[in-house]
């Protein structure tokens, strides 16, 4: 997520401006969602960037919150860790069954299908789920409802393993360490053509995308697709599994919490002030639109990402400081693990982690400037418009029902000394601190502005790059004497 | 079109099966269209091909059928030729706009739209709608509604034109020729990323794609889009502006021969027996299915083709023989031409093939084998996986209302000596016959087996080709004595 943070030009965008008051809270609200503003003569489609507020069809008449301030995709979240009971004899009959080694990032999938973060998807994608995820960006269902499903969660084998599948039906999926995971069941094995799947996935074949060297280039021609069961919930036993919440844990936590609002922010970089002060506004406005209780899920992704992150563990702890040092309100705010890879994907992707928000109860999402955008690979350009993810997003089938928040520009404010939203009046005050920027700053050790991020947060990061210049320094060559 | 012809495997999308016969005629049948079949447990968006035939409310009530047999998309068919008192003053103001020089291509787009094969698109598209169309496939209408949307239908405008535009609201557009076509209202300018467009809508990067390298790479780095009036019917004096009927005008035809059923005939290609036998056995079928006039809309392709493909008048004269020799029914064969460009996008492409059809009242769709499918440019492989183009096509959002017929395997049948159905139980008995190899047959001045096409059709192809050889002969070096 981009560090520069932008005012949506569309008013009914903007919490501030009086039109979204009509955003008023469940308790005055009806259920219908309303289409939205009319840009056109010829208005196909229209952006819908803030939808009422959705609620249950008791309305205000019912007692205590539900997680059903938003429904899963397809109605029923999906959970598909089989009962304790029938591990046992699942796992006995997984040895007798033809078997798939997933790779780290296949298993990452394992967890987030397993979970119903991809609800109402049950398992990897059979060819008639793939086509539609990579020409529709959706799927229909058996009552001619639309999910939203953006991404192909696709398990690819080698022509081998094809082979030794033979005409099983079911097949055992064993994890990156050989240990049983689980079976897919009633498989479906169909070509796995990555130029198509790469093109229709990122608008480009230019090598160099970070998932496609990780994960597809050396994967097999083959996908196979089934109904998931896994024998347990994945584990990744790194110190840091207390932090991967469920959907399910996550909608009665904030069922627990009372929430009457929950909105989600995704990212995947250190949290700065100017994070922290879109996402505490947000706070405000919802009150002010008069929600009593709305609750932030600080959601950092955890699974694969390219190599210059900063790794999943700094990032924890780096949260966990700004939680600490008081700039974000842990009364108000649940920090968890979102478990999904990265694709580096832009607006084919952000509706994809928008849709897993929908799943785990969110019923708000603040999209980012050119959210999961990164540079070209062979270009000097972004790969991807930075408008085009909200755009997208805002007019993504199955998405109807999630309320849209658009970032607001925040930079460092030099007269105030701290971040602050945009002001164009006074603009020669701001000044626009950039990913890199930051971990320049990092790596040199040099201090960041005053006010930039705290300074618990800031520290870790400091101490990570150190490590890694430690690091650098040992693999260098030695002069012998 | 491909030459082989498949038999698709479900039962329900053959026409041959008793459940086919579900299918009742409009006077025995609900309005409702049902879900598909259940594929897999976790069934979603099952492969509808076929639905019940689509009827008016007032169904068997009504009198003589009127050509809403189907409705176009969004309801109204769109025309945007401007009524002719107002041609006169409309091309004064053109005068005073600033000016859109139309490539041969942007204009038979012009020509697409104006005649409402687009409806509901009332224009070069916006970046809403292009993003929506590549991303999607389909636009959301104002009503929350769905049009399939397959291909972007866009006007490139290089960094001199938009500079010149300046902040005009209004443009005027002009054919390749200068003259003065018509206007584009309330426009909007945005970037042309011709790498994500290509990538999206091809599912490749490789360089060689026709339509890319024809109409994207040396176009404009800007796209326009607009409101699209045109000051009189798009026409190209070529002699076969008399095959070009309107949608407006093949509606009128369907209703003056009181068809019940219409089923379109896509093609870029002469017409041999297993395609006729193919469209006589698909009227036989609907004739089964109680239908009592099925029409047959034989509708070849008439804007841009690649180099290798047959020129546009020898195939209407080809055609034209096909129905002299009787191999067609003239009493229930409508031949007209198609005006879009070809862009060779198989499964994206034909699903605006037959979106298209739908806008002309066309009820039922004939889906071919690699259906808009090619070689690839680089590799040695079909571009698209043939079965694709079908399936794709069977989940489409927004052509739930149209009734799509696979394709049925037809060969060369060397004992009956003519195009038969493929018969598996006697697979040595049958010679598949390529595109390929026809244009060999017609090169070389060989004959292809007897029944392969009718004498008089094949006459026009090969007459074609000598002339072809003629001129390369003329233009071969000369030595001189």
């Amino acid at each position: 997520m981009s560090l520069t943070i932008k005012l949506h030009s569309h008013p009914r965008h903007s919490l501030n401006h009086p039109a979204a008051r009509l955003s008023r809270p469940p308790s005055l609200n009806p259920t219908k969602i309303r289409p939205g503003p009319i840009y056109h003569a010829n208005a196909l489609a229209p952006l819908v960037y803030s939808h009422r507020p959705r609620m249950s069809s008791d309305g205000a008449a019912r007692g205590p919150i539900k997680s059903s301030l938003i429904d899963p995709d397809g109605g029923a979240l999906v959970d598909l860790v089989v009962p304790e009971a029938e591990a046992g004899p699942k796992a006995v009959e997984a040895e007798s069954l033809p078997k798939v080694r997933l790779t780290r990032i296949d298993l990452e999938w394992v967890h987030v299908i397993s979970e119903g973060w991809a609800s109402p998807l049950k398992g990897f994608m059979r060819e008639r789920e793939y086509l539609q995820s990579l020409h529709f960006n959706c799927l229909r269902m058996e009552d001619g409802s639309i999910v939203n499903m953006s991404l192909p969660i696709v398990l690819a084998i080698d022509d081998e393993t094809k082979e030794a599948i033979g005409s099983s039906p079911n097949v055992a999926i064993l994890g990156p360490d050989g240990n049983s995971v689980g079976i897919l069941r009633s498989i479906e094995i169909y070509k796995h053509n990555k130029e198509e799947r790469i093109a229709r996935t990122w608008g480009t074949s230019a090598p160099g995308l970070p998932y496609v060297e990780e994960a597809i280039t050396p994967s097999g021609n083959w996908l196979i697709g089934g109904d998931l069961e896994v024998l347990k919930p994945i584990k990744y036993n790194d110190g840091l599994d207390h932090y991967r919440l469920s959907p399910k844990q996550l909608r009665k936590e904030f069922d627990k919490r009372q929430a009457d609002a929950v909105f989600a922010f995704q990212l995947r970089n250190p949290v700065h002030n100017g994070h922290a002060l879109l996402m505490n506004d947000t706070r405000r406005r919802l009150l002010e639109m008069g929600y009593k209780n709305p609750i932030l899920l600080l959601h950092p992704l955890g699974g694969f990402v390219k190599a210059d992150d900063v790794p999943l563990d700094v990032r924890m702890e780096q949260h966990s400081k700004v939680l600490e040092d008081g700039v974000l309100d842990p009364e108000t705010t649940i920090v968890s693990i979102f478990p999904s890879p990265m694709h580096y994907a832009g607006p084919t992707e952000v509706q994809w982690h928008a849709k897993a928000r929908i799943n785990a109860g969110a019923n708000f999402y603040i999209v980012g400037r050119d959210p999961a955008g990164m540079g070209h690979p062979t270009e000097k350009r972004d790969l991807y418009d930075p408008d085009h993810g909200k755009k997208v997003l805002s007019m993504a089938p199955g998405l109807e029902k999630l309320n849209i928040l658009p970032f607001r520009v925040a930079a460092y404010d030099t007269v105030a000394k701290k971040m602050a939203f945009f002001d164009s009046s006074r603009s020669q005050d701001f000044l626009f601190i950039s990913g890199t920027k930051m971990r320049n700053y990092a790596r040199s050790g040099e201090n960041p502005p005053d006010g930039f991020m705290c300074p618990g947060g800031w520290k870790v990061l400091v101490q990570y790059y150190k490590s890694l210049q430690a690091e650098e320094a040992a693999q260098a060559p030695v002069l012998s004497a």
